[in-house]
C-alpha cells in the first residue's frame, strides 16, 4: 500500500475545529489519510514531546493545531521544525489580525490557567456567534438571554459581552414588516430583554452609519418617521411579551449588560 | 460606544469552521465584536463585491474565510487587500501542506462544480475523522459501515476511501484485552466489515512499523504468537457478529473498498 499522510490534530482546547479543517482539506484530495491522531487539551511540554516523537516517525506527518498558549505553541512549532514535520497554526493569524485591528493584547494564558472556564467561554461565545441576528430561531429556545430591538441598538456587542460573562445570549432584530418567530412567545419572558432608545439619538446613529457606508444620509432608514415607527412597533412587541425593557440611550454596552446581569440575579432595574 | 471589530465569515461551503475559529479567538479578547456577518456558499464574484463593499465601510473589519475555489479565493484576497481589509485564509495553509507532502494537486474546483456533492463529501469525511479508532461508540450507531480489525489492517485509509465514495464509515480496533462496545452487537451485522489478514504478513508489517518508530522489532506487538492470538480473537468476534469478513492480505485499500461497495449494492464477495 502506498504511504498517505498522517494527520495530527492538536489543541489546548478541543480538536473539533482542527477536525473540521482536516475534513474540508481531505475532501479536495483523492489521496488517503493513512492515520488520524487527535490530541485535545494538551497542557504541557511532555505531551508535545510525545506527539512529536510519533509524528516524526510517520512518512508524511502534518500537524494541524489550534493551540493558543504561547509557550506551548512555540515549543510545538520549534520541535516540529526540528524534525521537519509540517505544521499549520490555525489560530495565530486570526488572533494577530484582531490584535492588529484593536491594539489590544490577547489573554493567551486563558487556556492554561482555567481550562474549564476557557472551554465554557468558547462555548458561550460560539453560541452568541451562531445565534446572532435571529437567523435561526432555535437560538431563542436554547439561550439564557434573548436580546431584541431595532437595528443599531448594539444587540451584537451586548451579546458578546454577556458571553464573556458566561451567559448564552441570542439576539433578534425587530422590524415592523417581519413578525417575530413564534419561539419568542413560547419562552419565559424573564429571559427576554428589549432594547429601546430615544428616536432622535437613533436617527443620528443611523445617519452616521449611512454616511460611513457612503450612502445618502436622508434615506428612509434614518428618517425620524421611520425610526419612530420602528421603535413604536418594537415597544408594542415588548409589551406583548411582558419582557424587561432597557433604554440604551447613551448607555455603554457594559452598563446595559450590568442591568441584565442584575435582573438575572433577581435584582431590579436601577 | 467605542468601535470594536466587525467579523466577516466567508466560505464556499458552510461557515461553521469560520464560526468556531472566530469564537476561539474572541475568547481571548475583552474587546467587543461589534458585528458578525456570515456569508456561506459564496459562489460568484458579485457576492464577493458585496461583502467587500460592506466590510470596507466598517472601522475594523476582519474577513475569516474557508474558501477553496482558486479564482474566487484569489478575487476575495485581491479585493480585500485593495481596500486594506484584514483577511485570514484558513484552508490555504492546510491544503498546501498536504500538496507538499503528497505531491498530489487538490481538486480545487470541487466546491464550484458540484455544491451538494461537495458539502456531502465534507460531511462524510468529517464523520470518518470523528469516528476513527472507535473512541466514541456513537459512531457505530450512526455509520453506514463499521470496519473492525486488529491493529495495522488499514482501517483508517479504508474508511477515508469509503468517505470519498460518500459512505459514512466508522472504524474500531479489536484487541483481545478490550471487549468491543455493546453498540457493535446492536446494529445490523450487514453494516459491519471485519478485516482479517495472514498472520505472517501482519508480523512483517508490524515489524516494519516498529523499526520506523525506532523501537525493537522483536517487541511482543510483532511476534507471531501475539499476532495469531489477536487475529484468532478478532475472527471469533466477527463470527459472533455474523458480519462480512474480508481477507486484506496483499489487497490494496481500493480493492477492499470495492468488495464493501459490492456487498452494499447487494452483490457477493468475489
Amino acid at each position: 500500500m502506498e504511504e498517505g499522510v498522517s494527520i495530527y490534530l492538536v489543541s489546548d482546547s478541543n480538536v473539533d475545529t482542527a477536525e473540521n479543517i482536516a475534513s474540508i482539506a481531505a475532501a479536495h484530495f483523492d489521496t488517503f489519510i493513512e492515520k488520524i491522531k487527535k490530541y485535545p487539551y494538551v497542557g504541557d511540554k511532555n505531551q508535545i514531546e510525545e506527539i512529536i516523537m510519533e509524528a516524526a516517525n510517520d512518512a508524511n506527518s502534518i500537524i494541524i493545531h489550534t493551540m493558543v498558549v504561547p509557550e506551548l505553541k512555540d515549543y510545538l512549532l520549534k520541535k516540529a521544525q526540528k524534525f521537519g514535520i509540517k505544521i499549520v497554526d490555525v489560530m495565530g493569524p486570526v488572533i494577530n489580525a484582531i490584535e492588529d485591528s484593536t491594539g489590544i493584547s490577547p489573554h493567551t494564558n486563558l487556556a492554561k490557567n482555567n481550562k474549564e472556564d476557557y472551554l465554557k467561554k468558547i462555548e458561550v461565545i460560539e453560541f452568541a456567534v451562531k445565534y446572532d441576528d435571529g437567523k435561526d430561531a432555535m437560538g431563542i429556545l436554547l439561550a439564557d438571554v434573548v436580546v431584541i430591538g431595532v437595528s443599531r441598538t448594539s444587540k451584537t456587542p451586548l451579546c458578546m459581552y454577556l458571553a464573556h460573562k458566561y451567559i448564552k445570549a441570542a439576539n433578534l432584530p425587530l422590524v415592523p414588516e417581519i413578525e417575530p418567530p413564534q419561539e419568542l412567545f413560547e419562552i419565559n419572558p424573564k429571559k427576554i430583554f428589549g432594547l429601546t432608545i430615544d428616536p432622535e439619538v437613533l436617527v443620528k446613529i443611523r445617519k452616521e452609519r449611512l454616511k460611513s457606508l457612503g450612502l445618502d444620509a436622508n434615506a428612509i432608514y434614518a428618517t425620524e418617521e421611520r425610526v419612530k415607527k420602528e421603535i413604536k412597533y418594537a415597544e408594542e412587541v415588548m409589551k406583548r411579551l411582558g419582557c424587561t425593557v432597557i433604554d440604551v440611550t447613551n448607555k455603554a454596552v457594559e452598563e446595559t449588560a450590568n442591568v441584565i446581569l442584575n435582573v438575572l440575579k433577581g435584582g431590579e432595574i436601577s
